[in-house]
């Protein structure tokens, strides 16, 4: 990947062109319309902001209820696992992609209380998955990052055209909006090293626990960041380059979603460190492309908060979450639907007959 | 009420005698099932605590799912808010009654999103308010507590009674998870007086904006609050002769409800300042009540930070909220929920062939 620049790539960034920001006149309208209902101004905090940007979003005030909130979880093995870098083996990426499909993940009850439906897609999970979940597969894990890239340029592609393609599929299904989740034995590896990489932060002050590892393990996780990082930083400005060395099809697939949400002019709700890393390339392959996502939560991953400070984006919930899965943006979910039901519903002082300031 | 103390009084503390602990054995396997879910340990953060306190409280792990969360919204007016501390004038308070019996509120719209009914009482509103809603009122406004006490003796026992009845008539009814909230132009200030004089905090430190007042009326509540808190002080360590000395109806009533859910071992979520002002004199009424509740969110008034702490209880969203209504706690409802469903309907490892760690 540090070759001559793949004649095809500069058509990624341009496909996209000029995103569009949500809309500044319905903006400033639902703005005007918080200091009509009937609660002291600004009482409802951050909730009147995340309402006034739904509404921007839709391009309509009063806005409307999310009528289909949905997750699309990104599933994918890397390469670096085998190195000992997670506390779980990498057989389980497999193994929880039937239990999604079962419904027994935290992602599926919580979801299921949020009011949102799942989707899973492999887009690299090693071994066969059932054909509902595969069409976008792109090949079995991610190369060793340390060591090797993450896939081809043409696989980066692939996997980039993939998520726009799911993004597309969802949207034009009346998806109202999205969350996308992330499942994979190794995945915060490659997060890490891409956050570390576009925001230029030291690996040491990245590195994570990821799902619960110990000193040994965060040690050779640190190691392979570092390594990993030092492949990537001479493609660092470049993102499809950037997503070939250290990322893997998962995290390619998930930047082009991300990226094509706000093309499509829909709202995201961001999950945790590994969905923000690749929102960190989806912003480069878009610029603008941010105004479109809220973020959900902040995990315990140093990583995360690294992300979000570059991106500019301040979590809805804290709660310690580091599960992944679309886990902590399906937690917010509910949040952003109360902004939007009182800013919608709410009666004005002069419907309820209540005195204003 | 710096006189003898009334033969009757030290009854309410002895009638709510020890209360008693959330289930420890329940707590106990409430825990070790969260470790067979399929999640690495620990990943829900909070939600796991949240999860594992809602099966104590319930007495059974798994625990079931809310079927009837309820807000109680007490209202009241203050002789206080003649004195200009509030940006509204007092007879929002009536105004808003109607606007919660109509649906207009923030607090209906918000519990319609998290799916809980909300029930007003008016302990002390300025004025006739409709009888569905006035049945427990003691009075209309509290006295103007910089000078003179609150209410009687009488009075407050009688508020903090109806509290309690209003708590049993809704656990009868099947409520099992509850919330307060408040209404009542004014009310921060004697909240504030009620956490400045328990927790022995300076004035400056704790009055804050309410309703969002200026500068000059800022210094009118801070001057009500000290002279307020001169006459509060010599009551402090009696919680009923405190209610009546600083703070009226609506917060007395509210304090008998929070000890007696306690009592009849059901949860509570709490709301902001003034709640959790109410929530402060409950402890004390009923020593170890507080083991009942959580707190729902952190509103930007800096008294319920102090009483937060105090009462050692971390809150569960910080949104910048400072409506009241049970606004706050009614945003944090679905996390609640959400805990609840992953702790007994996720998936075990060995249900769902993962492998652990």
């Amino acid at each position: 990947m540090t070759g001559p620049q793949a004649p095809d790539e500069p058509d990624v960034r341009a496909t996209f062109g000029a995103i569009d920001q949500p809309d500044r006149e319905v903006r400033r309208a639902a703005s005007e319309r918080q200091l009509t209902l009937t609660k002291p101004r600004g009482s409802l905090g951050r909730l009147e902001d995340l309402a006034v940007w739904i509404a921007a979003c839709q391009g309509q005030c009063p806005p409307k209820p999310f009528t289909r909130p949905r997750v699309v979880i990104f599933a994918g093995d890397h390469g670096i696992a085998n190195t000992g870098v997670s506390a779980y083996p990498p057989e389980v990426t497999a193994q929880m992609i039937h239990n999604f499909l079962a419904g027994g993940a935290a992602i599926n009850i919580l979801a299921d209380v949020a009011g949102a439906s799942v989707r899973v897609v492999d887009m690299s999970v090693r071994g066969e998955t059932p054909a509902s979940v595969s069409r976008f597969k792109v090949r079995e894990a991610s190369g060793r990052i340390d060591q090797e890239d993450a896939m081809s340029m043409e696989e980066t592609l692939t996997a980039i055209a993939a998520g726009r393609a799911i993004a597309d599929e969802e949207i034009d299904s009346g998806a109202d909006v999205l969350i996308a989740g992330d499942m994979g034995i190794g995945n915060t590896t490659p997060a890490t090293v891409l956050i570390a990489a576009v925001t230029s932060t030291e690996p040491v002050a990245v590195v994570g626990r990821g799902t619960g590892i110990d000193d040994n393990t965060w040690m050779r996780k640190a190691t392979a960041v570092r390594d990993a990082l030092r492949r990537a930083k001479p493609v660092v400005r470049n993102p499809v380059e950037l997503l070939a060395t250290a990322s893997g099809p998962d995290l390619a697939a998930m930047a082009g979603f991300l990226a094509q949400c706000a093309l499509r002019r829909t709202p995201v709700i961001l999950d945790g460190v590994v969905v923000t890393a690749a929102a960190l390339i989806a912003e480069n392959l878009a610029a603008g492309a941010s105004e479109w996502w809220v973020a959900g939560h902040r995990s315990t991953e140093p990583a995360h908060t690294v992300a979000l400070q570059y991106l500019r984006l301040d979590p809805i919930v804290d709660l310690g979450m580091r599960l992944g899965e679309g886990s902590g943006a399906t937690i917010a979910l509910p949040v952003l639907s109360a902004a939007v039901a009182t800013l919608a519903n709410m009666a004005t002082f002069s419907e309820a007959g209540v005195s204003d300031q």
